[in-house]
C-alpha cells in the first residue's frame, strides 16, 4: 500500500502515549502489507481500458454517492451537481460547491478519505475551502494527466493484488478476461456474481431479463430450468476467476419449497400475478437456493441485507439508482437465516458472510451465528458503518463473543478507486488501535496482537473469500 | 451562560492531559456564548409573572419527574413526595428523602445537573447526604428568597438568549406577548405548536376538544374545516413568534390519504367508531398534514416519537401525567416517514428535526436520512439519552455519516428551568470532549473544531430551528 | 476470592495513568471481597459429593458450551469434541484441538478467563499452543490429583459465600440439605425453581410433565389445580433455602387471562391442541401467574428472555441442548411486561431482574423501567455479554438513566466452576475502571465511588436477591 501520512502518523490512533507507540508498532506492522479487496464496485472497464480519470469532480463527486448525498442534503440539487443524464454541469463549479461545503464533511468518513486522497495523491495538505477551492482542482487536474495517474499505474501504487468487482449474471466478463490474460497487468480482478435483479420478482423488468437468462443459457421456461440456468452463469464465473457470489436482499428471509410450489411461484411471478407475501416466499427461496448453490460450486455467499433502496422515488425516477437515498432498515438474521442455517450451516467448504447497516445485530445475532456455524463469517463494517469509529464499535461488539478468526477481513465495497488504500489503510489504523487496547488492558499478548493484525489483512481474508 | 465550576473545571473532559488540554480549549470557546433553547417545557408564567420560587423541593424535585421517578424506584411512594393533588407533603422532609437517597442519584444525568446546580447557584459544595440535608435546604431557601433569584434575574444570569415553551393549540399566548412587549425584559419566549391532543383520536376527549378548536376557528364540522381549523392556529402562533410546531407520537407512521377517506375518518373519529386500524390511519394521516402545513407555512417540524406515555395505569390514575412512568419503545422512522418525505422531503424551507430515545436507529436511519434529505435533522439526544456518556454516542454514531451539520444543536427539553445552564453547559463540554478525541486523531484540525464547537451552540441551531 | 495475577495487575484498567491508580484503589477495595453467586448453573452434586474433577478437558472444555461452540465455528465437529454420548474423546487429544486453535479464543471472554484460570490455579503463564499443549495438560492434571483441587476446597478458596444453582421444580433438593446440614461446608448452596419446561407447552413432554407435577402434590388436573401444585413447589424450594424463580422465555410476553379462559387453554394444551397463538397466551398467562406468585411468596423473579434454543436442528437431535448453539434474537419489555407490572410492578416486596441479550434494550427499555419501577430491577449482562468490553458498554448505557442502586449485581451464570472467580473478578475490574473514568470526569467523588464500588459486590446483590 502506498505511504500515506495523511491527517497525520498518528491516525486514528488512541491518544495515550504507551497505547498509541503500541497502535503504531501493530500498525507499521501491516502498513505496507498487499491490498485484498475482495468485495467491491470498482467498474473493470477503468481498468481494461486503462484511460486516464477525466476530471478531478467526476474523480471524487459525481461517482461518490457518499459525497453528493451530503452535499444535496446541504441544498445543492444534484443536477447542480452533475447528476442529471441530460444536464452536464461545469466540473470546476462542482468542485467548487464541494469545497464551500466542505465544513459539512469534517468528521465524516468521506471527509476523511477524501483529505487522505488529496494529500497523499496529489500532496494537497491545505483544508478545502472556497479559497483553495481552484488551486487544489488545478492540482488535481494535473497530476490526472500524468501517467502516473493512469488506473493501472495506480493500481500498482495502491499495492493491491487482488480486487474483486460485482457483475450482472449474463455479464460475458470479457474485461476480466482481458486483464487476466495481459502479461502485462500483475494484479488479480476477479467478477463477482451478483443476480438480485434475477431473483426478486418485484425488480422491474423481471421477467425479461429472467427470459434472457434462459435464452442465455438454452433453458427451458421452468423452475427447474431456471436454476440450471443460475447455476450455468456461476459455473461460468467461477471459471472467470470468480471466487464469490454477492446477495443484497431488504431482509435475508430464507425457505425451502417443494419444487411443485417453487414451480407455481415461478410461473407467477413471469405472468406478474405473485402478491406481496409470494413474492417474499419466492425471494426467500431463491436465497435458499443460492445458499444450496453456494454449499455446491464453492463461491463465498455474501450477503448485504437491510437496506431500502431509493428511498425517494422522485429522486429515482429523475437521477436513477445509486444516488445517495438508499436508507437502511431493522435487520432479523436469527429467524430469517434459520432454514438456510438448518440446511446448509454445517456444510464442508460453504462460506457465508454476513454484512449489516444496523449495529444492533452483531452482538446479538451476527457474532452468535459465527460463533457456532464454521460457514458464517461476520461481515467487516460495510456503508454508513465503514468508518473509524464505527469499525471500533463493531470489533468491541463482535470480538468478545466470537474473536477475530470469524470476521471476515476488511471489504472496501467502494466504486470509489482512489479511495481504495485510504479506506483499507483506515481499517488497518483502526485495528491496529483496538489491538493496543487489548494489549494494554492485559487482555492479549503483543506477540499474539502483531500476528493477529497481520492475519487480519492476509490469512484471514483469504481464507474466508477463498483467495 | 453562567460560569459553573460545578464537578470541577474539566469535568467530562478525556483523562489524557494532551486531549484534556484541547477539550478545555475548544470548551472555553463557547463557554459563555448565549443560550438558544428552541425545545423545552418551562411554563411561561413564572416568567410572565417573575414571581419567586416557592421552596427548594418544588424546584428540585417535585417538578421534575426526573427525580421523583428515581425516588419512586427506590421505595418512595409518589405521595410522600407530595405528588398526590390532594395530600401535600411537607417540602423539607421530601428534601430529606432526596438527601437520603442521594447514592441513588451518583452517576445520573439528574445526579449531576443538581449538584452542578447547588454550586454553581447556591455556592454548596457538600455532597447531599442525610448530614447535610437541612443545611442544604436553608442554604437554597435562602438564595430563593432574594431578588438574583426571581425567574426573570435567573434568565439574564443564565445568558438565555431564546427560549422556546410548549403550548397548546388554542392557547391564547397573552403571557408571550406580555413578555414580548415588556422593554425591561430582553429575552425572546417563543410558543411552539404542540397539536398532539387535537390529532390522535384515542386521547380521552378528543371530540370534544376538535369541537373547541372548530368553534375558536368559526369553522365547520367537516375534515377540510378541520385542517383550515388547525392552519388558522398555527398562523396564529407564528404571528406571536413561535418558530415551531412539536409533535410527539408513539411511531413516526405516516400515511397520504385521499380526501374522502380522511372526512370518513375524521368523522369517526368525532362519532369514537374508529377501530385500532383506523386509528392509526387518522394519527398517520394528520403527521403527514403537519408536514404540508409546516412545508408551507415554515414553522420547522420536530418529532418526539417511540415512547410508551403513562406505563403503569394504577399511577396514572392517582398522579396524573408525567409522573416518571413514560417508556421507550422500539421505533422505525425509514419506513414510517416515506410517504412524508416523498411528498415533502425536498420541499424548499421545510425543516423536519427527529429526535430519538431508541439509540438503535441513530446511525441505522436518523443520520442516513438527514445525510440526503435537505429538510432532516438529527434531533440532539432526548430524554433518558440527554446525558454525558449517551451524547457522546449519539455524536460517534451519527457524525461519520452525516457530519456536524446536520444535527439540530442541543435542546434541554426541560421543565425544570434551573437546571437549563447545566444542561447545557454538559452538551458544551461532551461536544468539546468529542471534538477534542477527533483533534488527537488527525481527523480535525484544531481551527476547524473551533469553528465547529462554536457552530453547534450558534450557526447551527439558528439555521434549524429559523431562529 | 482467590488473589488472580492473571493477566497482570492492570488487567481491564484504563489506559490513562491517572485513571489506572484509580481504578486500582477502587479494585483493591472489593478484590477479596466474598462472592455471591445468585444465579448460575453448577451443578449441586460436584459440591455434595465433592469428587475430584476428572481431567483437564472436561473441566475446561466439554462441559463449557463457550468453549465447543467456538472450536466448532474453527472446523472441528463436535464429536472430535467428545460431545457424542455414544464416541468418547481422548481427552488429551481434545486438549491439543484447543490449543491448536488458542488463536480463535484471543479477544473472547472465554479465553480471557481460561487464560486467567490457567495462570492463578495453576501457575501456568505460557500461551496455550500446540507446542505448550501437553505441558499445560500435564500441569492441570497432575493440579486437579491434589486436595486442594476438590470443589469443596475450591469452593473455599474462591471465597464463595452463596452459589445458587438452577433446578427442576420436582427435584426434593437433597444435595441442597445435604450440603446445609453439613456442619464442615460452610458456604450457602442454595436451589433455584426454574419452572420453563412446566409453563410452556411446546416444550416436548409438556403434558407428562404436568401429571408428574400435579401428582406429587395431590392436584386435580385443572387450571386451579396446576397453580396450586405450582405454589406448592416454591414453597418447597423456599423451605430449602431457594431465593428467587428464573424463567428462560423466547420473549417476555405477559397477559392477564380470565380463569374459564385459562382453564380452556390448559386442557387443550394438556390435549396438545393448543395453535401456536394459544400456547403464547398460555405462556404469557403463565408468565403473568409466575409474577404474582413472587409477589405472594417473595421468591426473586428473574426473567432471562430473547434466545431461540438449539438453533441449528440436526446439532440438536444428535447432541441434545447447551451444545452452542442458542442465538439471540430481538427482544420487546415495554410493551410485553406491561400487563404483569400494572399488576404487581409496585407490589412491596416484589422482585423482579430483567436480564437481555439484546444491547438495544438496555437504554431504551430496561434502565427506564428500573427507573420508576421499585420491583424492577437491571439484570447484570449476560451470556455473550458478560465480557469486558460488554460490561462496560452496559454500565454507561443505564447507569445515567437508572444509577447504580437498580442494577442487580454481577451473576455469572456459569456451569464452569473453576470460572466463578475468574468472572467474578472481571466484573470487580470492570466496574473499577467504569467508576475511575467517572471519577477522572468529575462526575463521582472519590469516596462514594469507594462505597459504590463495594456496594455493587456487597449490599446490592443482598438486597436484590434477599440473600
Amino acid at each position: 500500500m502506498t505511504s500515506t501520512r495523511a491527517q497525520g502518523r498518528h491516525a486514528l490512533f488512541p491518544a495515550d502515549p504507551h497505547a498509541r507507540e503500541i497502535a503504531e508498532e501493530l500498525y507499521e506492522h501491516v502498513r505496507e502489507a498487499p491490498i485484498l479487496s475482495p468485495h467491491g464496485h470498482v467498474d473493470p472497464a477503468i481498468l481494461a481500458e486503462d484511460t486516464p480519470f477525466s476530471d478531478p469532480t467526476e474523480l471524487f463527486i459525481t461517482r461518490d454517492h457518499y459525497v453528493t448525498r451530503l452535499l444535496h442534503a446541504g441544498g445543492a440539487p444534484l443536477d447542480a451537481l452533475g447528476l442529471a443524464p441530460d444536464q452536464p454541469a461545469e466540473p470546476r463549479e462542482v468542485w467548487r460547491t464541494l469545497a464551500a461545503n466542505w465544513h459539512r464533511f469534517v468528521g465524516t468518513a468521506s471527509g476523511y478519505w477524501i483529505a487522505q486522497e488529496l494529500e497523499s495523491l496529489f500532496g494537497v495538505e491545505d483544508e478545502l475551502s472556497p479559497e483553495t477551492a481552484d488551486r487544489t482542482y488545478d492540482r488535481v487536474a494535473s497530476g490526472l494527466a500524468e501517467a502516473a495517474f493512469r488506473p493501472r499505474a495506480l493500481f500498482d501504487r495502491f499495492g493491491i493484488e487482488v480486487l474483486a468487482t460485482t457483475d450482472d449474471p449474463l455479464d460475458d466478463l470479457a474485461r476480466h478476461d482481458l486483464l487476466a490474460s495481459d502479461p502485462s497487468f500483475r494484479g488479480r480482478v476477479l467478477p463477482t456474481f451478483r443476480p438480485d435483479a434475477y431473483l426478486d420478482p418485484e425488480t422491474p423488468g423481471f421477467a425479461e431479463r429472467v427470459e434472457r437468462l434462459l435464452a442465455a443459457t438454452a433453458q427451458e421456461t421452468t423452475f427447474a430450468g431456471y436454476l440450471t440456468a443460475l447455476e450455468a452463469r456461476r459455473a461460468y464465473f467461477l471459471q472467470h476467476g470468480a471466487v464469490s457470489a454477492d446477495h443484497g436482499v431488504y431482509e435475508p428471509f430464507t425457505t425451502d419449497l417443494d419444487p411443485a410450489r417453487a414451480q407455481e411461484l415461478f410461473a407467477a411471478a413471469l405472468g406478474g400475478s405473485l402478491d406481496d407475501a409470494e413474492a417474499r416466499l419466492f425471494r426467500g427461496h431463491m436465497l435458499f437456493q443460492m445458499a444450496r448453490m453456494s454449499a455446491a460450486d464453492g463461491l463465498v455467499m455474501t450477503i448485504h441485507p437491510g437496506v431500502r433502496r431509493n428511498h425517494h422515488r422522485p429522486t429515482f425516477a429523475r437521477f436513477g439508482a445509486d444516488t445517495g437515498h438508499d436508507i437502511p432498515v431493522r435487520t432479523e438474521y436469527t429467524e430469517n437465516l434459520r432454514p438456510l442455517l438448518e440446511a446448509f450451516g454445517t456444510a464442508p467448504g460453504f462460506h457465508m458472510v454476513l454484512f449489516a447497516v444496523d449495529e444492533a445485530v452483531y452482538s446479538r445475532e451476527v457474532a452468535p451465528l459465527a460463533g457456532f456455524y464454521p460457514s458464517v463469517f461476520i461481515g467487516a463494517p460495510w456503508w454508513f458503518l465503514d468508518a473509524p469509529d464505527a469499525i471500533l464499535r463493531w470489533r468491541s461488539a463482535v470480538t468478545e463473543t466470537a474473536g477475530f478468526y470469524r470476521s471476515s477481513g476488511f471489504i472496501d465495497d467502494t466504486r470509489a478507486f482512489l479511495s481504495i488504500p485510504a479506506r483499507h489503510d483506515t481499517a488497518r489504523r483502526v485495528d491496529a488501535a483496538f489491538l493496543s487496547r487489548l494489549v494494554t488492558e492485559g487482555r492479549v499478548t503483543l506477540p499474539t496482537a502483531r500476528r493477529i493484525a497481520r492475519d487480519l489483512v492476509d490469512a484471514i481474508p483469504r481464507e474466508v473469500f477463498k483467495l
